[in-house]
């Protein structure tokens, strides 16, 4: 049985892997967006799903957004991207500077509702991950309210946002994802997801980090860079 | 038709990629040597081609090498690495450590051609790649030299390490590589590659970018990180 990580636990692997193992960030964001957007591809095709709302949050979860927003468009989908309070630092100005140059849009505003229904089939939520401590930021309400209040299907990158990284939902009316992908190794709210998908991605942790944390990650298949818990 | 670059073209899509773009090497070098990884396990898979040894060179194409190594380990081969000449910048002993962790092994010495054919089932040449011009320096002749007389079937990273980038091989003794993987785009050099197969990895060139250099790249396949040309 697969583990899953209380919060301390969850930042303790983080750490591990960027001081120990000496990963940079930039190569884990990339196969983490990059094993999202294979997670997507697999729930909601193209076809049907074309037009994706990436909402990106102001720390590593909305950079596995910009990153799942790239290669999203690199597979024929229309990432557009919200990006309330962008983080100036230079890894994330380059990833929103390589989605401009991919010619991905970038809403300014948070879109209504009905908005949001008429121009898009699917709604990426890479608020916030497992460092979140409640309450969401002012900037931030707008767009939680609207994943909470929305129809249209939702991707959560690892936590789905406003939940507590340990209890699951906090309250009755907390966005409920039909995708959860659980980066690394699911967090304890992971229990309480209750939607269609979960898949476990972020195909990079050493085998010494498994055994150490007790993870017991399932096998994945082939090459696959993420893999249906 | 794909569009089969000159080493010059080569050397300014790869600028553009880093100066313009503002992509950091750590990224582009996870998606290619990943891209390699995944091309490798189509032609070569793990149960009749588990041991490999791969061999880096001094620049980006051993990185991508380094890069293929951990990814290899982590779908379950077992590699093991030949890198005569380390180099001293952070990403390469990051890219080392990294894989010193993921428990690969190094050998200190080119193993010698009986030697290579008992402990191997496969090579990974990822010595030079496009910015090469002969002649071979002498850290690297010996394993060259290996990889011309191995009957082992051998992958190649881009270009065939002791080709010339823009005419291919230079003498009848040259290597002849198995699979070749060809990054970002073919350089001119693979019209002469007769080998089994030929895969285009990298999926990751901005389509602006692939319209200013007439790429015509062809169109992976859903979510597949390359494709057999």
């Amino acid at each position: 049985m697969v583990k899953y990580l209380s919060q301390s636990e969850a930042i303790n692997v983080d750490q591990e892997l960027f001081n120990d193992y000496k990963f940079s960030v930039d190569q884990l964001m990339e196969l983490a967006g990059l094993s999202c957007a294979h997670a997507i591809s697999k729930c909601f095709p193209t076809d049907k799903y074309g037009r994706v709302l990436i909402c990106c949050g102001p720390g590593n979860n909305g950079g596995d957004g910009l990153v799942c927003a790239r290669h999203l468009a690199l597979m024929g989908y229309t990432p557009t991207i919200y990006y309330p309070k962008p983080t100036a630092k230079p890894l994330y100005e380059n990833l929103s500077h390589q989605c401009k140059l991919m010619e991905i849009c970038r809403v300014e505003d948070c879109p209504a509702i009905n908005e949001a229904a008429s121009n898009f089939d699917l709604i990426v939520d890479a608020l916030f991950g497992f460092s979140f401590k409640p309450p969401v930021r002012a900037e931030f309400v707008a767009i939680v309210e609207l994943m909470q209040q929305t129809t249209l299907p939702i991707a959560s990158v690892d936590i789905p946002s406003g939940w507590d990284v340990e209890k699951g939902k906090v309250n009755d009316s907390d966005l409920e994802p039909d995708l959860l992908i659980s980066l690394t190794a699911p967090k304890i709210c992971a229990r309480n997801f209750k939607g269609r998908y979960h898949y476990l991605g972020g195909r990079f942790v050493p085998p010494a980090l498994q055994r150490k944390y007790d993870l017991n990650l399932p096998t994945y298949p082939g090459n696959e860079l993420c893999l249906k818990l």
